[in-house]
């Protein structure tokens, strides 16, 4: 018999050429072993819960109280739920006339793009319009949405920071489209300097492409550094110059670790600047209820805001968005719950203050403990985690490491991190994964294994790290020079 | 300033050709209406608890604690939940260790993929293995994920009934394949000719399709058929002698109104009919929360269960799944429930077995009724809803009705429900949004506005058809000869 339509040689070329590394060869080893019964440290994804961070307790009240809206007219109700988590309950309740069961507006609840709107316009001190924010069933489907209304085939190209989070270059491939690297500065603590963009651009046109969007992920993923004023500046300058559209992928903005580059959002700084360019240049924002202190991954709640994106245009995006029906609704009632928290005075508030501080400074701990303790270490060199939930450490792999993974048939720096996942348990993303430049290797973990694991992990990569430079280096230490 | 990158005339092509009429312009007016503060009655989409079906309650229960795990910890949870509903929160803690915050694996939780494979086994006869069952954010995101495994481009082809669920011909457009339409006998009660089909590859071949994958939808969307043993072995013979790849749209299962024709699923009848078509043919199966009883269509829970696909292509299937990381947790509790309901001796049997007992008896009146009425409407002549949740009336317009749309630029169909809208606010899907013959009309509406909304629905449409046809016909009464 001939081979069938479902054969691997028979495939769309496009899902066979995607990768996600995040969930790659390491995390399928990482699963092996685990079944196996080995303890395994899951590190690769930022996924908080998964790791032990508990859920905030507020909205988890709201939203079980959404899923069984019966409970609001039983007279025990009030012993098990505070009043004013029932009120809550009841205001969603008014937005969705037929509750959590039903197909909202392919856009999302009308209610809670106006609340995602009240939000961004608190926090960029412009006002936004709810018709131009969707919500999504998570950050990446609203990344997904737009890359495939902008790639129309393979000669168009997407501006991607390298390194950069794969969800990009995963689906830049899956829609047939070219991603155009742009090279982050490690040695500049990741900054992002607008000549390498010039030049990426440059040469993407002499290939015959034409590049139509830039994505900047601010604060960086995998790479932790938060954009500065300047910076967003200059990005948005270029972006207008070149015409290109700016996706701003700004789902860490409550993750920050330091106080001396707070979070911007894209859209404030663009208004800032004034016409023409805060009337012309295309702009879409993406957000989460999977980061930040809440950490809501599982619930799959997100947003994209569009400025300047003309109405038909809006209407072509949400035809498609039609076709799936609608993000689902818990979800969207998370999104709603995290732009529009507790306020002083409310009965939940200081529980709530209590439980997302706790959380924050926690990252902020780990954030400096995971630094340094890779920094303490031999042959690795690790800029700080100013945001975001990620380490992304350079291993000085020795000459004699590189022929041994080549000999193995790996990529050197998946080498390493098969053998550290081996001998600790530690499930790592090679940085091959996220790209970075010839012959420089990394590893992206993230900062969330909890805050009394830490120092026994960092120990034991310490110690793992240690034994393979003994093993590999030929005059010990020399590659600190 | 030249057009810029999300400027209507610069969008992806795809996205542009592709139509969903559910959503079209029927419901875009229908929406408007209601914001000018008109009553509509939306049958435009099966979305029962829109139209005030009310939830299960033990599953409500069950996911409410699910979403506050430390409700099981307070002495007063007995007062508010059963104690089976707390004991099944409790399974799924131990299935879920990062609860429902975490990211799952990205085919979905494993504990609630063998939940499925063993419901498959018990309804079909013969094991499932749960590493081919994906759990999904619906129905919908299972049939993209594997119309875009398939599909190539534009020489790519796949069957679909004709009239047809608007999901396949808006998605095979934005994938950039074609659609190879063969059309359902309307009257043979929309079934289901394998020469039709014949003629269909015949034709795509002719000129230069690949035809690679072939859609059922049963019980059938808009026509509300269910196909026959017979039927089905025929289908399954066809796509094994022109090597196709079948496509089970099985959402509809628990939805059946009569007894001559219970369901049975294509892997079921596949099975039965032994070597070698049973060792080979290529199936994917497609199930939902949002139908049935259930009809907890915002939660969006799904899944497909592949048979006969090759590991190297499931783990291309999962590579893809894998970048938007999981779909919603709750979503998956959700299938796990529905799959695995509350069992005689459980505490809330007896309730559980009433509610659903009682929904799906009234849905069984609501066909008739609807049937019914459409009959005795003068130019109206509509097919039993066997299974489903729509009605698929023809309406046989007069010439000068359909005039009268060429006037006003309207496709007649569209023209016919448009007046209907204004006239009473129902809101229903012009037939030319599902496909039909040249020069035959319908309209598709569920059957889910409450029982006793039922009469005067059915006597408001009654009116206007009337009148529309009393406006359009030379001699009354001429076309139902």
């Amino acid at each position: 018999m001939s081979s069938k339509p479902l054969d691997y040689e028979n495939l769309n070329e496009n899902v066979k050429k995607c990768q996600y590394a995040v969930r790659g060869e390491l995390y399928l080893r990482a699963s092996e072993l685990q079944k196996e019964g080995k303890k395994i440290i899951f590190t690769n994804v930022g996924n908080p819960h998964a790791l032990g961070q508990k859920p905030l307790t507020f909205p988890r009240q709201v939203i079980a109280l959404c899923q069984a809206p019966f409970l609001v007219d039983d007279p025990n109700v009030g012993l098990v739920f505070p009043a004013d988590a029932i009120a809550r309950a009841k205001h969603y309740f008014s937005l969705t006339p037929g509750g959590l069961g039903a197909y909202s507006d392919s856009r999302g609840i009308p209610g809670v793009r106006k609340e995602v709107a009240e939000f961004i316009g608190r926090r960029d001190g412009y006002p936004s319009d709810p018709e131009l924010i969707f919500l999504t069933d998570g950050a990446s489907k609203g990344v997904m949405q737009i890359l495939n209304a902008i790639i129309r085939g393979e000669g168009d190209g997407v501006l991607v920071p390298v390194p950069q989070y794969p969800l990009y270059s995963a689906t830049i491939s899956l829609l047939g489209g070219t991603l155009v690297p742009y090279y982050l500065e490690e040695t500049a603590n990741w900054g992002l300097d607008v000549n390498n963009l010039r030049q990426s651009v440059a040469q993407a046109r002499y290939k015959g492409i034409t590049v139509r969007a830039m994505v900047i992920i601010n604060p960086g993923n995998p790479t932790g550094q938060c954009l500065s004023e300047a910076n967003l500046i200059d990005v948005l300058k270029f972006c207008y110059q070149e015409n290109l559209v700016l996706l701003g992928d700004e789902v860490y903005q409550q993750n920050i670790y330091q106080d001396e580059r707070p979070f911007l959002s894209a859209r404030k700084v663009l208004m800032d600047m004034g016409p023409p360019i805060s009337k012309e240049l295309q702009l879409v924002s993406f957000h989460t209820v999977s980061k930040g202190y809440w950490g809501e991954c599982g619930q799959r709640g997100g947003y994209f805001e569009m400025t300047n994106i003309p109405p038909k245009s809006v209407e072509e995006i949400y035809k498609v968005a039609s076709i799936a029906l609608s993000p689902n609704v818990p979800g969207q009632i998370f999104m709603g719950l995290m732009v529009n928290p507790p306020k002083p005075g409310d009965i939940s508030y200081e529980r709530f203050v209590r439980e997302s501080k706790s959380i924050l400074e926690s990252l902020r701990k780990r954030a400096h403990i995971m630094t340094d303790g890779f920094n303490s270490c031999r042959n690795v060199v690790c800029n700080f985690t100013e945001g975001a939930m990620y380490s992304f450490p350079q291993i000085r792999l020795p000459p004699k490491a590189i022929d041994a993974a080549k000999k193995a048939g790996k990529v050197p720096d998946v080498f390493y991190c098969l053998k550290l996942l081996e001998a600790t348990g530690i499930s790592t993303v090679p940085g091959s994964g996220f790209g970075q430049k010839e012959g420089v290797f990394h590893l992206r973990t993230t900062i969330l294994p909890a805050e009394e694991d830490m120092p026994a992990i960092m120990a034991s990569f310490k110690k793992f790290n240690d034994e393979f430079m003994d093993q590999y280096e030929d005059h010990k230490g020399y590659s600190r020079m």
